[in-house]
């Protein structure tokens, strides 16, 4: 069993009220790797430049993860992004996008990363998401993420591309801009309409919510009591969520999908603990553990039965 | 056992994407005191004006809520307020505050209103806030909230209050600006130093935390899949917490502050379901008892040993 992602790997520049980093590993596949490595094989999918340095190839490499299908491209460019937070971490401003090589990249998956049983497609244009889609036929549960952009100037390609996935891993904002409605169970309601069966909102420092067409679920995100970089909290998530169905299978039955969205929310609260991949890249399983554990202490009460007056 | 709330008893005007309310029955003591008065008896302290009808009076006295204490100011008007909602409810905007008979009150409570175990301060002037707790020395569980406002304008009053009360009710956003504490655990610490010992953040539709110098509880809010007018939830929330802990006799151990945390959410998410009082006001037991054993479905995973990856 193995998850094939495809994304951006990337250099990050970001800055917040509480320190900055100048040049960090980053990029939407390379968050999800290294989360959903602890629970299954990840094969990386996506472009990086000549400048692309050994040692960050080797963080990718964590854990086994194949970067088989990372293609160096000749004088190319790494993807790189420039970003500042505000205050409270919740607004962000891009200063500065060069897509360098990611700008003409065309997804060419091998072998073994076309037959990967899970797939996630990372944050790209959603063409080219639904090309490798079509690379991957046999996978078994595929999961998708997208943002506001592609909303904005590709929504019809973009509701296509959500017409061939199993799950669709949005932010909340960009699930209500995406169906025109602003509450959220009718615009999950309307992406399961779309075609997919499973839908988790993101809805960052307050967590996530799961809607299938049977449940609701909604998780708080782990409270810390420092926050670093949120830059790719939302892949990390995704690698929890989806490494974790992936290691069981790819089953999705409702307490399988809860889990998960535990797993994704344990590990995305270590992402955000330092810079870009600092904290991941060194995080044991026991902690991953624990904070599950905690997150279930976190949400659990116990009903009892009270008089109420009439 | 009794609780009483001192607060505005109200007229409002509200308008929302969906529909419109030119009068009806609102005010934080009102919502409260609906909510509260499934679980224990509640008085009401707060001044109406001449134009205060009847038939609303009866509405404050569901389930033997005492109004003796509601005080009839002749020749004045009752307080109102005029406010517009943005299409996702979650921006409002103030068109109209008529103060009337609330600009010059000065709660007078009435001897059973002052030997209440229970006491909630609804948003006021943080130093009539005071006054009030003062006349209550007996009171084993005071909670307050309170406003932007007077976090502009009389932050040190409000540090004061805060500092006399067991409890504080606050949204998130404004447990950020009274401490200047991007981050929500450590603005809850700061309330926590203080004086309370138990701080609950309202985070509108995300739900609402809980913390305690020993504990964290998030639940998110009640998945309703339409919500026709916000107005009220966070005092229908603070009728339903403050009132299950006050049938408790003021118990707070950690797991009855989280059963009220649930009734808290239940209840509010009752009052969002149509405008004003109307849905609270022909609530039933049975239907509050459903939504919190919902609640648990909604939160509740199970974790399941994983073999994580090295």
């Amino acid at each position: 069993m193995s998850v094939t992602v495809v994304g951006s790997i990337a250099y990050d520049r970001v800055e917040t009220p509480f320190g900055r980093c100048e040049r960090m590993l980053g990029g939407a596949a390379t968050h999800f790797a290294l989360a959903a490595s602890f629970f299954d094989e990840v094969r990386v999918v996506g472009p990086v430049g000549d400048d692309f340095a050994d040692n960050d190839l080797a963080i990718l490499q964590t854990r086994g993860t194949s970067t088989e299908d990372v293609e160096r491209v000749p004088g190319g460019k790494t993807f790189f992004w420039h970003g500042e937070y505000g205050w409270d971490l919740n607004s962000r401003e891009t200063h500065d996008t060069q897509l360098g090589v990611f700008e003409h990249f065309e997804p060419k998956l091998g072998e073994a990363s076309r037959s990967s049983d899970v797939l996630f497609l990372a944050n790209i244009q959603p063409d080219v998401q639904r090309g490798v889609r079509e690379q991957c036929p046999d996978a078994r549960f595929v999961a998708l993420d997208s943002m506001n952009l592609w909303i904005d100037i590709a929504r019809d390609s973009l509701v296509r591309t959500i017409g061939e996935v199993d799950c669709l891993i949005l932010n909340d904002a960009e699930l209500r801009q995406l169906t025109a409605k602003p509450n959220l169970v009718q615009a999950a309601r309307e992406v399961l309409a779309m075609g997919p069966s499973v839908v988790v909102a993101k809805q960052g420092e307050y967590g996530a919510a799961l809607i299938t067409a049977d449940a609701f679920f909604a998780l708080p995100a782990y409270p810390l009591e420092s926050v670093v970089d949120p830059t790719g909290a939302g892949d990390t998530f995704a690698g929890g969520f989806v490494g974790y169905l992936a290691a069981q299978s790819g089953e999705r039955d409702d307490a399988t999908l809860r889990r998960a969205m535990a797993y994704g929310t344990a590990l995305a609260s270590f992402n955000v603990e330092e810079f870009g991949t600092k904290r991941v890249a060194r995080l044991t399983s026991d902690e991953i553990g624990e904070r599950v554990r905690d997150l279930q202490r976190i949400t659990h009460f116990e009903d009892a039965p009270v008089e109420l007056r009439a």
